[in-house]
């Protein structure tokens, strides 16, 4: 299988660079093809803006929906964003490494979203959701935190982690993708704030890559998380009153 | 009162533009005095990286933390960042007037939050929640959503407004703001997917301003987000056993 792994951190040798190294040794010894993108090291632009646009439908009104499904039916889209499209064409699964900067994927990958999941080429109208563009592709999210395990308990300190991965793994389902259980490393202490002393700090890096390339290779027979779709919504889009999740309030 | 507005829409000429209009007439109408932030105009760069430090702590490995604390206590953070903390300082209220893109703010708005709320100077240990820097100062978010108001019914099309916010608003809270209940304009198709004819369209937009422009005047004396805080949590950040929400899963 073809595996490409979207790594979003700004220094190669974190501790989220050797997570993206334990996926990519795991996954070739495996027999997989891996391929590693870098997007801070080839420089990825995160900003959607009128000036990735050369000759605009409309020059005096930047509109970006209009500009990607233009772009996209020309070919003239940005080289870069040309390339990461490709990429998720020829992958079968797709990574995402970074650490939880403020509650979410860094800027440079939440703007990866903006640019590349251009509209009209890799979505537009039903074509979206379980039926969406990439939906025989697997994805899914390596992330690194601050905070030790413990403060992510229900309503603790750092918050529950399911609800900092739902916007992100909500825009991979939007765009087809059977999106797998994250793969979390807790306690991450990347320069600032220490909750331990250093040697249970190293000895949980170790843990954190040890339990990471125990996964790795049964990747592709893990079920996938639940999203209603389609069948599930009437034409406004809202839950069907004899969906069993309407009791929820 | 001082409200700065933090808007982060490419086109300044769009309905989040429009909107950002109605707060600033509106509030100085009733006499506060308002800034407009506008980060596309400006410039802002959102991704947070070594080359925005130009004596680094440590030159072979980047940590953004260390870096950010360090240059804090110099003074030597890049000037777009000082003048960001300084309208932060200045500010009562901060308004961030944005399109829900990919089921969150904007990338430009997502690493403002990376660069601006640098570690040491506006958070560190135990001063972040709410003993957070900002602890006397509101915020909230005033977003636009590109599907109807029908399909962010719960467990939806488009999803749950309260979930795709969280993220950001624990981020806010994280440095002490008071977080009030977001201004959601839903339904504003900004040149792609349209799901209702434009005479529908044209009034629904006049609507949304007219909502906007009769909540302002009373921001100040609403209630803000309810939020566990230190008293709630144990030494590790877990919710106390006697904390009444104990009871959910």
């Amino acid at each position: 299988m073809n595996v490409l792994i979207v790594f979003a951190h700004p220094e190669r040798e974190s501790f989220n660079g050797g997570l993206a190294d334990v996926a990519k040794e795991s996954l070739q010894a495996a027999g997989h093809t891996v391929e590693l993108d870098d997007l801070y090291r080839e420089g990825f632009d995160p900003v959607e803006r009128a000036g990735h646009y050369a000759e605009r439908v409309d020059g005096n009104y930047f509109a970006p929906l209009t500009e990607q499904r233009a772009h996209f039916e020309r070919g003239s889209l940005a080289p870069e964003v040309q390339r990461e499209i490709s990429r998720l064409e020829w992958a079968d699964l797709v990574i995402f490494q970074f650490p939880l900067w403020w509650h979410a994927q860094p800027a440079i990958l939440k703007g990866w979203f903006e640019r590349v999941l251009v509209y009209g080429g890799l979505y537009s109208g039903s074509r979206r959701y379980n039926r969406g563009h990439f939906q025989d592709k697997k994805a899914m999210c390596s992330v690194t935190t601050g905070s030790p395990e413990q403060a992510f308990m229900p309503f603790g300190r750092a918050g529950n982690m399911v609800e900092w991965l739902w916007p992100m793994h909500s825009s991979l389902y939007y765009v087809g993708f059977d999106v797998l259980a994250p793969q979390v490393s807790y306690g991450i202490q990347g320069g600032g704030i220490r909750y331990q002393d250093e040697s249970v700090f190293r000895e949980q890096l170790e843990q954190n890559k040890t339990a990471w390339a125990e996964r790795l290779p049964g990747l592709f027979s893990e079920a996938s998380i639940p999203f209603t779709g389609w069948n599930d919504w009437d034409e406004n889009g809202v839950l069907k009153q004899t969906h069993p999740m309407r009791w929820r309030p």
